[in-house]
């Protein structure tokens, strides 16, 4: 409606488009959470509330954004990705990025006391996120990308479990605790916890062991005759989908139920029985 | 912690900060607050309870980001702004503007039913904000951009203010009041709001008529012999400032309180009183 | 060596590395080149001196930079390829782009006397080239952008030699040879050549008609069995290779003849006989 | 005019615009310099031929790109500056900085012969340039780049003089000057060169301690009162000049004269005596 001598100032901004037919990955993280986590007192090494707060959130995120086609979680941190075909917000980076922050920011603020009744939030301890893009050329590099946080949750959660028994049921000093720790494989800490703790790792809680899995539930598929991943193609979208064809896979990807799982993602197992995920074509929605 | 062959896919990080010596505004607005201020039944031409929660959230991120030197508000918008000496987060583009954002929304849902006791949130309509961040070279160009808003901001709630009389006070439709204001200058509707409705424009509120400027109050200043702003020149950072010299200050700007204000921030005097802002050097607490 | 209170100033330089793991076009024009053919008289439609002078000049381009793996000219643009897996100059944009524009630019120059020996170049009349760079993110889309090259070859060449004819051989006006062609379609035109000028235009030159393509020759291979070329998947390069391995390549490629071929690039069987060139491995040496 | 199915490859090209209102900066590089001067066997520590080359191509440069206000050349490089109101190829870095460097790789290459006529070109010792853009945001920063190139003049020649001497006329080993070299300051150096080979570096001649500054000769004016350098603000260009202003101001630029200086440009001095290359309006031209 405007119109003035200041209207240049538009011309400062740049355009932010994401390169076409690559797949977004848009990671979150919580800012201050090990601050944060102390004032609330999150149990250690894992707050299943917590992480239950932070699956909820995602999943709405979800709900809201039926063109995300697959979210991982660990701790504080949530990874969004968008298909290849991905139209929305015509790809501008600082659009996907800032709208899944402040969405997951409210939902998160807003279920906070659902999960953590006996603790309500008080400034300036009020948990916020930030967050970046990154763009991946193919399914393989993606299917890398999600491996790599479902590894370094393995990592992060063995060393975890093993230093927080040292130090709450072996009643180490933190820094002792840090000490014995350096340089161990994971052999070691496995034995730690069994000798020491009569802990098993591998009886420990899955989502604890492999992180959150959400993704639109269809029904599964079984795997092809063995198909190297190697061989998955991002699908190439030559041409711009139509607006309606867009709102017509919107609205299918709505009707389906967003899951929360906690399985491995390495693996191709995963990928195959699920193959509306790499395909972004929705699957059929089941009985 | 980790290390795993997948690390590789870190690389498709791309670097975003943005150019040193130039000023950085964030700018935020509501996504679909349209829909939403109909859905919790915002009262028009302007929602008072809205604005002033939208301030104070802003005024939240002014206290936990020193860094920013002014802001300014209107309707479901806000725009912050950051010194051409600021280093916070290496100027990384997406970690200021999410931090931003998320920082932004977590206040906004947090206080929501300190302003809006009656009608509390309610998913879908969960309030979300989206954000970019504009860079601009001299102060001047900066003094335009925030001209720029506040020019909007005028003509904007002249606008509503003589569409919501025309509907709410004259039973007009929507249809008939849009059509009879397209073409009309100020002047047109400045009558309108008179002869029809006896409104002096004049005596509306400033936050309606001028929006909302944040900024840290220091003691004001006597303005210095004409100085024409094009004189004004942005300050050059000509090596990085210790990490220690950024925190002194950064402690200095946190002892100064957060003003709201609604004043006209196009002419010279608000910044000739307050040239700390331009500066970016603290000025003198008030006794 | 230098050191002084004004490296700040570097600064202000800003990353512009592009995207690992995808393919990267260089695609170089020449400056004003409409104006220059005329100054020095290039025939119409085609200039062969000038076509072989473009293709002499990439020929050396290819043979500086061993990491290209084809190239593809018409008329005054030629677009240089780098695979996914290359390294040079770590995949920075300006650097890329720069130094084949110069390579080239260098080369044209001093070889014009040897193609235009009766028209020596002359300021301000000397040929310049201005170029870009764009990425692919897998093999099929880069197929794609060779194709439209190619067809844009096609195109171009079917209008001008239609033109030239009814022109320089039909003696009509520039206007009205524009005039007649205007909507017609590529049959309209093989018509006009051959009733009216007695020319099929399949048998025009292979050159002007294809255009030209560069590669290293290897031993050609038997296509494999029909593989369609969406399944081609553009190898992931997992980590960066090491220095050595990459010197190592570079030697294998700089022992490969750059050949100049005229072809149809569109169809799979380019492809298929020449894997090296999409896998970036080089081939085995013709005996 | 063509138009096919793969057109959408188009889409990934991305754009490249500088920030409006800042100077811009194209710095061009020899590559492999080093090994040419050797191999065409440029005299040390200075090579008076290649440097009027060098200057020679600049000029042209400066001549054909009449939106360049002012350019520095020392050894290799050459760094070529656009005013903040320019809008060359509507500020397109690639676009910049390629046409650039072609233009002078192509004067460079085509003047050759005149400068060194007893060493005619040969490849694969052909001379080419890569190239990059920086963006400055006011006019104290831009003369700070200006001043940092300045200063590394003088230290490497300072430093390649002594040490020339010292091989040349001393009769030491490279390796050996430079370890005497190593760790000594400027008086150091200017003593080893009085004391042991008789040469006052005060007289050496000015192109090699300052280097070459081209621009626009219009009527010197007396400096204005003490206005210190931090003073001068960058014009604010609020709207973009029409195109027929910015062909009226092209023409009077290509009127004026390009002069080659070698001066100091660190202190206010040539500056002020020339306005029109900070204000980047034509000056007037001399009688």
């Amino acid at each position: 409606m405007a119109n003035s001598r200041f209207e240049y100032v538009k011309s400062f901004e740049q355009p932010d488009v994401l390169l076409p037919n690559t797949w977004i990955v848009v990671r979150i993280d919580g800012r201050g959470f090990h601050k944060l986590s102390d004032h609330y007192a999150f149990t250690k090494p894992n707050d299943r509330r917590a992480l239950d707060l932070m699956n909820a959130a995602a999943v709405e995120v979800m709900k809201e954004l039926p063109d995300l086609c697959i979210a991982y979680g660990v701790s504080d941190e949530f990874s969004f990705v968008f298909h290849p075909s991905c139209q929305l917000f015509e790809r501008r980076n600082g659009k996907l990025v800032t709208t899944i922050v402040s969405t997951f920011t409210a939902h998160y603020i807003y279920k906070w006391s659902e999960y953590f009744p006996e603790r309500p939030l008080l400034p300036p301890y009020l948990p916020s996120f930030d967050g970046r893009a990154v763009i991946y050329p193919n399914s393989r590099i993606l299917r890398d990308y999600m491996s790599w946080r479902q590894v370094d949750c393995h990592i992060n959660n063995l060393y975890n479990t093993t230093f927080w028994a040292m130090v709450l049921q072996g009643g180490m000093s933190n820094t002792d605790a840090e000490q014995e720790l350096k340089g161990t494989v994971s052999a070691d800490k496995n034995e730690i916890l069994f000798k020491r703790f009569g802990i098993n790792y591998n009886n420990e809680l899955e989502i604890y062991k492999k992180g959150t899995v959400l993704y639109r539930q269809y029904e599964l598929e079984e795997p092809k005759a063995t198909k190297s991943p190697t061989d998955e193609d991002t699908p190439v979208v030559e041409s711009k989908q139509s607006r309606s064809q867009q709102d017509k896979i919107r609205k299918l990807r709505r009707k389906a139920q967003v899951v929360i799982d906690h399985v491995d993602v390495i693996k191709d197992e995963f990928w195959e029985k699920r193959p509306w995920i790499l395909s972004g074509t929705p699957g059929k929605i089941p009985a």
